[in-house]
């Protein structure tokens, strides 16, 4: 065909696949072809904890449109118009004459593409370990799709009792969750940190995270380092801890992060940045004309602390190739960023995170602070209600959003989302004040989280009434009052001594104790504690505290 | 106590009491008193339908805090600081004296208190039925919460068969679910438009929600106009529709909607608007002095058309009240307006709407289109995935959004919400296809719907390529083509003629066609058809539909 301009595409999952699709919808004037390594297409790595517990039942179940078409070289070419290439490597890009040498990886044969744009979709890779261990059957990463298939093929020929995850990011938290509840196997998290997901949960409200995990009976190694992995003479692998602890088990994955794939990049001079990711600009474009990048290859700008960051998720992945696309046709699409939200659902939990923690926040330098509260997520009164567990990080000179936590086994993911959308556009704590959720008993309480967030924390600001947050509850020496009922303090007593007044005596006792003191108060969940705090400051206390989640938290330590 | 500012507050339901709690905790400055005409103070009404169901057990659960406390007279003076007189009506207010005349309903005395700042929170009252009924145990409105308790008492003594609920809004569709789910009660539904759910649902949209209702045996009179309701000797209804149907049966609810109830602010001179609800400025103060109003008595702004509107909703209301607390402590709080979100959940399905709809949008002059998809909740390969049919509604000439309509079982809350977010802020398609969600398949896609409506409808408008409404199906009279695969067309073939092609051969034939004619694409959900749409368009073809939604709802009408 006349004139039709040459696309190719390295790499043939998200990004690299959402290109060319969007490409195709968007003209016909070019001519389009997909270089992958593998040999599938488009395959949905995010679903792969699901198929290695058996929850999917095949392999290419994760390849197939909802109608039912396997996505292969078949179905890209008839449907999409994109010529695959599968079992195909991209070796090198010549950058003057604009081409692509590649090798076919069945018959090891040579060819060239030539290209008027390529993109670079080459996404992730593991990242290494920095202990020693064997090659072996029975240790594995969990990023290829081929390492759930290896994992799914031995659990159900082999007897595999105990499974060691080394890493407690979101793949070893989703993995650990596949083993215990699916395949029933006792499993063991080894962690750096002294908490489950880091990046994602601050340490004081990590504290729910790990009593979830070790109710479900996970065995739990935090602060733990590996000092290197051994097999035994059937292979068994034997995780060697710096502090002597051993663990062994029938199969370790090895989940210690992924960092960008850009060995390609790097030889054909495309630059990279501080996180090793190939750095474009906001139409995705490298250093090289001509070449795009999209993906877990490539690093971003976080829009909060304006940044750059890595944020390898396939939502964005998608975005991205839809961008580099409409790019390459002539539109003028922006990528400018993103904020990093994410979520997991574990055991009947969700765990959702969204823009920075608090631990991140002061690392960029952010004077902030922050709100834990620990509610429902809907009226009490409602048959379906579910605890819900959640941190608000925001910057006080600024009033500006800059993070969510949530925690809950209800209805939450609506806040993790709308936080997101407020985030991105740069809206502060008043914004949240005024969010307008849809409300019904079935699913929600006239005021949301955010709602309620959000104005404990300009209280908190504008009135000095300070929340304590649940992990400093056992070293905080001031007055501790205790204000709930009687039945309440029966069914989850504290550990630690306090002074006992239900809120509806605490009028009448509100001269009882000295006002330049520290005062905390305590009730189930927080607000009684907050809202008789205002009392507190109301009547000359000066140092009044309130704990953070209640004593719903208070125990979790 | 010297020189307490006296706050006057009429009405113990959600505003009231929110204003009454917010401002004790503000400030130990102010005596507050409410007066309330029931004999129950902040009482979840929007619970009551779970209350009549059966769900919730005792009338008195939903006027208790989380921690069991009732929130009565006690409640509020001994926690709150708050006076609270009950069965007593406010009578007249002098705005010169700045007093108001009460009357104690149990003993018939009269009494007058004097203010420094009055809120008048009266709540709604029901529509009027345009239609005769006699008085009758059997006939009741659903309004006040002994509304609930009166049917729930007969409910449990005598033998209720057959209910009918004339009025199908918010109210009349959850009453119809508790009915049919919970006491499995033979129902009927009789609404004078064509649909249920006219104000929150569009027409097209709305072949889903009707049939959703009929498949759970609730029997629809739709476009039914009630003549008279009448009793037997027995005191059993019987509905007297206009087409000379007669609905007899046990017990008949009127769910007609509500008004402000404005009778105390028309007779001291406080100003209405053209919803009849007392009309207030930012503040929400009336144009008497020292008068503020808030709640479901008050019409506020609506910040998508900028014109009063009405808005009925607890959620509002307790905002408003905070936002009165403040004004009368003297924080600058605003209540600048609201887009109208809600939703309901109805026999597993969550029913969802923000903003406007399209028929509303035209109302009020927009220059207005829409996109209806049918997709998943999450990746179609996920064990939970549950159907979403959602539509948007936007400003052609603006590209701002205007308005959301969902159904579904699973995740979707978090749309409806992340879109009233955006939409508070004034956004646009570009943002909500910018939207960053939190994606993991547990409970969500790569794209979210609101990424692929806002996609779909700016290629819509850049490309001309034209969303046909299901409801329309039958009207068309182009060419039709139905690209789905054959056992897809097996299990939900559709009722017209169509040119059977699947996706993988319409390459081969897309010059088959006169180019000047009307095509229309369909599948299953709609993407297949958009994108061959895509296709079509780039080869000369001028009128190109696909079919929103797809078969999945092409066959509702």
């Amino acid at each position: 065909m006349k004139n039709m301009k040459k696309v190719v595409i390295i790499g043939g999952m998200a990004a690299g696949c959402k290109c060319a699709a969007r490409l195709s919808r968007l003209s016909s004037e070019f001519e389009i072809s997909i270089i992958e390594k593998n040999s599938f297409l488009s395959y949905g790595t995010c679903g792969m904890p699901f198929y290695a517990s058996g929850d999917i039942d095949s392999f290419f179940d994760l390849a197939k449109t909802p109608y039912g078409l396997l996505r292969n070289e078949d179905y890209f070419l008839k449907v999409k118009n994109v010529k695959a290439f599968l079992n195909t490597e991209a070796l090198s890009i010549n950058r003057d004459e604009k081409t692509l040498n590649c090798k076919n990886l069945k018959d090891n044969t040579q060819f060239t593409l030539e290209y008027d744009f390529l993109l670079l979709a080459t996404g992730a890779k593991v990242c290494e370990a920095p202990f020693p261990y064997p090659p072996s059957d029975n240790i594995s990463f969990f990023h290829n799709p081929l390492d759930a298939k290896k994992f799914r093929e031995k659990v159900q020929i082999e007897k595999i009792d105990k499974v060691a995850i080394i890493g407690a990011g979101l793949i070893g938290c989703e993995l650990a969750e596949a083993m215990r509840s699916l395949w029933g196997i006792e499993t063991h998290i080894i962690e750096r940190e002294n908490r489950l997901l880091p990046k994602m949960f601050d340490s004081d409200f990590n504290l729910l995270a790990n009593k979830i995990f070790k109710d479900e009976g996970v065995k739990l190694h935090l602060f733990s380092k590996v000092e290197k992995v051994t097999v035994d003479s059937k292979e068994n692998p034997c995780i060697h801890l710096s502090n002597g602890d051993l663990i062994e088990c029938n199969y370790a994955f090895i989940c210690l992060g992924i960092k960008p794939n850009v060995v390609l990049a790097k030889q054909s001079g495309i630059k990279t940045g501080d996180f090793a990711g190939i750095l474009t600009n906001e139409k995705l474009q490298t250093n090289i004309e001509g070449v795009f990048a999209a993906g877990d290859c490539i690093e971003l700008k976080n829009l909060i602390t304006e940044q750059n960051d890595y944020f390898p998720l396939g939502s964005l992945a998608n975005r991205q190739g839809r961008a580099v696309a409409d790019n390459i046709f002539g539109l003028k699409s922006k990528f400018t960023g993103a904020i990093g939200t994410s979520s997991i659902k574990v055991f009947d939990y969700y765990f959702a995170s969204s823009g920075l923690t608090e631990e991140r926040a002061k690392q960029f330098g952010f004077n902030s602070a922050s709100v834990v509260i620990s509610t429902y997520d809907r009226p009490d009164y409602h048959p379906d209600v579910e605890d819900l567990v959640s941190k608000l990080v925001y910057d006080i000179n600024t009033y500006k959003l800059l993070g969510l936590q949530l925690i809950g086994k209800g209805e939450l993911t609506r806040y993790i989302d709308s936080f997101s959308a407020f985030c991105q556009k740069g809206a502060t704590l008043y914004d949240l004040l005024e969010f307008e959720h849809s409300y019904t008993p079935s699913h929600s309480s006239p005021l949301n989280p955010l709602n309620n967030l959000a104005s404990i924390a300009i209280m908190q600001e504008e009135n000095r009434l300070m929340c304590l947050p649940p992990n400093l509850l056992s070293k905080f020496s001031g007055i501790i009052i205790d204000l709930r009922e009687a039945n309440e303090i029966k069914a989850s007593p504290l550990r630690i001594n306090t002074i006992k007044i239900p809120i509806s005596d605490i009028r009448e006792r509100i001269n009882d104790f000295d006002k330049r003191e520290d005062i905390l108060l305590i009730c189930q969940r927080g607000p009684r504690a907050f809202e008789v705090g205002c009392y507190f400051m109301q009547n000359g206390y000066k140092n009044v505290f309130y704990l953070g989640g209640g004593a719903h938290l208070g125990n979790l330590e």
